[in-house]
C-alpha cells in the first residue's frame, strides 16, 4: 500500500513531552520521518489547517499516507504495529502487560503530581503555589521511589529493553528535572536534585535513554537555545 | 505452557468500574474465570495476601498461572495478546491506534470530570460540592457530545466491532448514569436523564455493549440488590 511507503509526518512543539515519546520512539524503530516543528505561540495549533488533523489543537500529531493519528499513546501503537522491530511494547504478552502497567500507574499516580510541580515554577508561580508545589512533590517522591526500586531489578521499566513505558516516562522525568533546576525552584528545597543523589538508578536510566542513537535530534529546541544564550 | 491452559482468576469489587471492564472483556472472548469478589469494606484489599498480589491495594487483579496482573488497561492488553479472538484492540495497526486514541482521550479529558461529578454524589455530598459538580459536567458535556458524534459514524466507538475502548468506557458511563439518577443528582438537574433524550446514540450503545452474552454476570451484584430492595 502507498500508506506504508509514505514517510510519516510529525507534527510537534518544542519541549511538549507528549510529542517527545513520539520522537523518541521514531529514533529507537529507526523510521525516517518528516519533521513539522510548529509554534505555539504563532497560533500554529489554532490555524484552519491544523485543527482538521486535531480539532482538540494539540501535538503530537503524526501523519501516515492517508492516515491522521493523534494522542501520544495511540501513536506509539501504532508504530509498533507498522514498524514492528524492535518492539516497544514487549515480545510476549506477559511484557505487553508490564508495558501498559508501568504507563497506566504513571497516568494515575504520577503525571497529575508532577504537573502540579512543573506547570507553576514555568509560569513563575513557584513561591505562590509552594504549599502545593510541596504536596504535590510527596507524591511525586512517593512514586519515584517505586521506580528506583524497580530499576534495582532491571535496567528498563518494564522488559528487558527498552520499551515504550521507557519512552512514556522519560520526557515528563526530564521536565520535572528541568523545572527543579530553575532558581525559584531550587529555593524550594524539592528534594529532586542532583538526580543521581537522590535517585540513582533513576538518574543511570535517563543517562541510557541519552544513549538512543539519534537521541540529539528529540531534544527541545528551545531549551538548548536557552543554555546557549 | 501450564501458565496458559490455567484459568485465570479475577479479583474484583463489586462496581469497580476497572475490575468491570476486565468482566466485560473476559466475556467477549468468552474466556472462563474462577471470579474473587472481595469487599473493600471487610478489608479484602488491606491483607497480606492481597498486597502481595498488587502492593496498591486495588482491583482489579488477575493472577493467570504464574502471571500477576494489575491495571486494568494492562490486563485488556493482556488478554488480547493471549486469547486473540474476537480482537479488542483492532485487526490493523490504524485500528489498534484508533482504539488507544478513544482510550487516551477518556482519560485526559472525561475520566476527571466524571468523577467530580460520581465521587461527591456517592459520599452524599451532592448539595455541597454542587457548584463543582456543575462545573465538572459542563467538561463531560462537551465530551459526551464528541463521542454522541463518533457515534453517528459507527455503533463502536473506535472500530468496527466492540473493542477495548467500549469495554473501558461503558462502565465509567454507567457508573455516572446511575450516579445521576439519585434524588440529590435529579435536584442538580444535570441534563444527562434520561440519557435516550440527552444523548440517543450513547444510549444505543450502552444497549448494544448490556447485549454481550454474559453480559449479566459483570452486574455489579450490590447494584442489583439495590434495587431488589
Amino acid at each position: 500500500m502507498a500508506r506504508s511507503k509514505a514517510k510519516p509526518e510529525l507534527h510537534w512543539i518544542s519541549g511538549s513531552p507528549y510529542a517527545w515519546r513520539v520522537m523518541l520512539a521514531l529514533e529507537v524503530k529507526q523510521v525516517p520521518y518528516v519533521s513539522r516543528l510548529l509554534e505555539s505561540s504563532k497560533g500554529d495549533l489554532k490555524t484552519q489547517d491544523f485543527l482538521r488533523l486535531n480539532p482538540r489543537g494539540q501535538v503530537p500529531v503524526l501523519t501516515h499516507g492517508d492516515y491522521v493519528l493523534t494522542e501520544s499513546l495511540a501513536i506509539l501503537a501504532y508504530l509498533d504495529r507498522q514498524f514492528p522491530t524492535p518492539p516497544i511494547f514487549g515480545e510476549y504478552a506477559y511484557e505487553t502487560a508490564q508495558v501498559w502497567r508501568v504507563i497506566s500507574e504513571f497516568l494515575s499516580y504520577l503525571n497529575g503530581p508532577m504537573g502540579r510541580v512543573v506547570t507553576p515554577i514555568y509560569a513563575g508561580k513557584a513561591a505562590e503555589k509552594a504549599e502545593d508545589i510541596q504536596a504535590a512533590m510527596r507524591s511525586v517522591h512517593s512514586e519515584l521511589a517505586r521506580l528506583e526500586q524497580s530499576l534495582g531489578l532491571a535496567p528498563w521499566l518494564a522488559t528487558d529493553g527498552i520499551s515504550a513505558a521507557d519512552l512514556t516516562l522519560y520526557p515528563s522525568v526530564r521536565s520535572l528535572m528541568r523545572a527543579a533546576s530553575k532558581p525559584a525552584a531550587l529555593a524550594l528545597g524539592l528534594g529532586l536534585l542532583p538526580l543521581r543523589s537522590a535517585y540513582p538508578r533513576l538518574a543511570a536510566w535517563v543517562q541510557e535513554i541519552e544513549r538512543i542513537p539519534g537521541y540529539e535530534r528529540t531534544y527541545p529546541p528551545h531549551w538548548r537555545e536557552a543554555q546557549a544564550a
